[in-house]
């Protein structure tokens, strides 16, 4: 329902399928950074080739770049606490190391400047941030992105391909540069494409996403709104009107900016998000048809998973996992529908999403590594 | 703009201003019960009337009872630990300690089967359950509500006014009895209702309120779902399209089930409720309009505080406050209007709210002991 | 250190190695057994051989078992919400399904009753519960436990072994009744006992445990406990110099009950223990050498992590880990000593140590499953 | 039993009884300066007289400051958001408005440097920070003083009472300058105090206190450790062997760093001290005798709760009062001790037991305003 980007035919060789390339994170610090570490080291394709793990460019300097224990001390194992190094990262270092694919866990500007080196390197990128997401110049504004050569940029950006697999699987596939997608817009997308697709939303009536999320959204930067004492026994929402995720659910649904309306909230829990949606159906449903819509829309995707009524989706069912979790409650007028989409902003909004483009890239099961 | 009761003339006289009337409260063993002991034995006008406590009457027959203060420790003193004694109820007990104003915090059942009895001793009563809010049978109906003398019940039904004091202190001063309204309840009408009065809602279009309570609402029996490990790091919807407290929005706002929807989510935190509201404008309005909406509606309410764009109701800023926070965010097209509301479901939504109301039935400032 | 049991030669064949033998999970419905479940169904032994899930009698009896998803939804796969089926417990059942070993994740007055026709029907067994623990009738005796034949549990109580690997490998090895450690115990156990076998500690000046653990530990019961209103934002000691795992630390360690004092504290979080033990050494340290004896203790232990002054172990760190994480901190004095104990109650101190002890029962490296 | 120092006659008249002085607060923008604003603001004897609330000077420079409803929204009152501003501070303008009582709630560096123009001012100090709380040089070193007139600071230190009014009570009646305890420090002292007094602790065995506080504890910059992703869900030691609050025990208690052993933890709570203290006593003792102990040397205390065996005191009755409740179990043996103390650091621990400085300094019940 999306923009696949045309793809020229010499760029879309997959990598040999069950050949386990030699991957690397640039940002491993963070929070997303730490779980891909934590994903790629027991992923059964790199049991034998370890992920070469790099540090941000104004980490390396500092010097402060030590081990990955050092950083997320629940990584360690017994007996040798430091096992995986972080390296500083340069070009030099990546091309005689031979990283074929890069994820980039960094801010978007970063990701910005680095991916045209990267293709240049003939590196495949995974890029978590915001930075390549957005096709229209005016949804990517809000990321006040510059480009040194912006023809080059344009192009690569026509190219790029938004990472959501249950909506561009074979796109994906073929891709040299993927643009994870933003965890606030996963939960929102996954729960509105298929209804959408299928052509029974009254969008002009306009859809509501009331969005939860947990802390680790905010990152972890210690600021005033990630201080304890804010998050903690409380909620607020922020960003009405105005949250930098509404771009993808505009271009990922099509939709117009008044046909959806995104209200973020900050839950008093480290991980988690929810999306309880609320649209309008052009004509009386039944729940079975409803079912039905979501069944197929997602017979072949293994990471989502749909709850019969009554039963809806909460946070705990999905923390730690890569699963969205969907499910939904319909009005006895058949008309109004409330959507509730689950998943964990770090994993299926983050790195559990990342690594599944990473599997359909190299020609695995989408779900390698993941269950 | 909801039903105020026509009260006959012999009943409204109100008790002297400034004279202490002999309180009493019925289940002081729960959460609302609680609170209410600890606000009027920190209330000004009961400095030196203590009011009398009394539990349950399964409660008196277990012989469980004892002193406030091992049901709520923090409630003790230095030094007397036990002060204040939970006596058995009895009708007697209460006619010969001369009660004269009774609170209710029982389940809806007990409620609905006393407050004749109270009545006909001449007891004013405050009830904190949901036995006396609706007056359309269809709504009470979800109490499956049995009266003994169901043309007398019916009577004081009629007189029954909805204790809200925002909508309607005149008829409160007169009450003999009031039936306190829900906490979710709460939240919303008072978010609607000066918007619903100026006559500027598309009512039609539709109204959706996304409320998140903390897990004090749920009562205090151990449950599966007050279980620590349910509700802690969780989110869930519970009871879409089917709480209970739909009926008092309806009354009061006078609205149809087909034009308010309703969700209620069980947040993480012990006390606190948010409201997001979402409706649209008959026409194109400026901010400045909605809030002087507000600000006329509650130019003479101590108990309700507007934010003023872009500041929004945070639950830290009401738990343990008597207030009701309201803001807003009115979109770009001055047509999708986003009101917050936030109040403490103990306080406003529902102890503190029951002294309010007994501070205009005694003829006090309705803020007494509540700021 | 402790009283590994003489075992006759006919009962010491292990399973053969690597093939995985038929295992049942008997209890499956509560945190441990759910965890038990979940890492079973991940273990690369397992990967052909799903285990059997059977309900405790009186769930089978009330009817109420479906499936494995239902009660823990977190464990559903895509598409196929409920693959699992929790079955109705019955010796002939478990006979006829080939169950060669069996975890019971039950009460233990029922692990006491059925441990015997377990073992008479060659099925060996990791019971979860304290039935089994303890060799001493008199710290038995908290447990109040009843045998319809006193004299050959008399004799499968000497045969027990007390699963703790890092204490007891050979003979857990070699086990046919496996009594699986407490979880408080464990962490006081594994962060002595290197100490104590040193012969370094002053006991007679008194070792204490001030121990903390989440909430989890109190078990699946709605109870006033465990309500999240008693349980959030609190901190309470509870059972002081009375808790039943007392008795595992004094026959583990070699402690009598003046050598060691133990109080445990409910903390307001889902999972996790943290031990903060003092003690006093016999004569002036330095921290070198208290490192070596934890190193040596410890060199092929894979699931106990040591950690290096001046860096602490955290609850964080080992929440949802296998492991046990040990480190200390010494005064200036050289005397007196803080060693910090953390693990997962769940894993470590339950279903985590439960399937050490079965990899060890067959022959597999400990970890197995367990990274 | 503490330094009650020798005050010379001419500078101990008290302000006269009833009189409510002009007091000020400096530094209201941290949580204890919140917690002062929001006591003082209810308190009987300030009815009329509102304190004078500034901010640091480095908040003033910045030109930030504006008024106290905006930093603590919790205490705006209805309608009117903004009534309370918050003033750049110069001693000119303090002087100007007669200010007499000076509430310091500022870094200890900035409190060591005013409190002598304050007294040189007249103006009475009541500083809740490190700065003068310590006697002794080499016990005060961890706070890296420096004083522009050593001399005198030396005599203003010797001059200085420590504000443990349960301690020293008449001496803070007629003190100049009060040096508020700190959090940890009271919530051990005043476990200990009545037990050493009474002379039956053998304080060469050890005592330890092992202690919990809630994350407020930790002040308002955001850090590593006070971000809701650290300390969420988590229970981490810190500062072992090195906690600057055992000055103040030492001193107050006339203990020697062998004598007692200290080690803070941090809890995922907002707010509350738990101190769980380990002693033994030099003969077997009975409970009763213990509780006389804690009964006779607090019962002109109102701000002290005493606990009976087998009630233990716990974070949530103690949390938003003004209380230090006190608790203890004894061994069968008669000898070991544990004490359990509990208050909440910001109020008993801070800005509660300051008011109670103020309510001694102007000859007013020490309870005034504080329960």
């Amino acid at each position: 329902m999306a923009n696949a980007a045309t793809i020229p035919a010499e760029q879309t060789a997959t990598l040999a399928p069950k050949a386990a390339p030699h991957a690397a994170i640039l940002g491993v610090g963070g929070y997303a950074g730490g779980e891909l570490a934590r994903i790629l080291l027991h992923h059964s394709k790199f049991a034998s080739t370890t992920p070469t793990f790099f540090g941000r460019p104004d980490e390396s300097k500092s010097g402060t770049l030590t081990f990955l224990e050092d950083l997320h001390p629940q990584l360690a194992t017994a007996g040798h606490r430091r096992v995986h190094q972080i390296l500083p990262f340069s070009w030099e270092r990546a091309a005689s190391s031979g990283v074929e694919i890069l994820f980039l866990a960094t801010p978007h500007e970063q990701s910005r400047e680095w991916v045209p080196t990267a293709i240049a390197h003939n590196i495949k990128v995974i890029d978590l941030s915001g930075a390549w997401r957005l096709q229209h110049d005016a949804n990517r504004a809000v990321y006040k992105l510059q480009d040194a050569n912006p023809t080059h940029a344009a192009q690569l950006q026509i190219e790029a391909v938004y990472g959501s697999p249950e909506l561009h699987r074979d796109a994906i596939r073929h891709a040299r540069l993927v643009a994870n997608p933003g965890c606030y817009a996963t939960s929102v997308i996954l729960a509105l494409a298929p209804l959408i697709e299928a052509g029974i939303v009254d969008v002009d009536h306009g859809i509501i996403s009331d969005s939860k999320s947990g802390v680790s959204g905010a990152g972890k930067a210690p600021t005033a709104n990630t201080h304890f004492m804010h998050a903690a026994d409380n909620l607020s929402a922020y960003a009405v009107f105005g949250h930098r995720h509404i771009g993808e659910m505009l271009e990922q649904l099509n939709l117009t900016t008044e046909q959806i309306q995104f209200t973020p909230h900050l839950l008093p829990i480290p991980r988690g998000i929810m999306s309880s949606i609320y649209l309008r159906l052009k004509q009386k449903t039944d729940a079975a048809t409803i079912s039905k819509v979501f069944e197929s829309f997602y017979s072949n995707s293994p990471l989502v998973r749909l709850h019969h009524t009554p039963h809806l989706p909460e946070i705990q069912h999905i923390v730690r996992t890569n699963f969205c979790d969907l499910g939904f409650a319909l009005a006895p007028d058949g008309r109004r529908l409330l959507v509730v989409s689950c998943l964990d902003n770090l994993l299926k909004g983050a790195a559990g999403q990342a690594v599944q483009n990473m599997n359909l890239m190299c020609g695995w099961n989408e779900e390698e590594g993941l269950l």
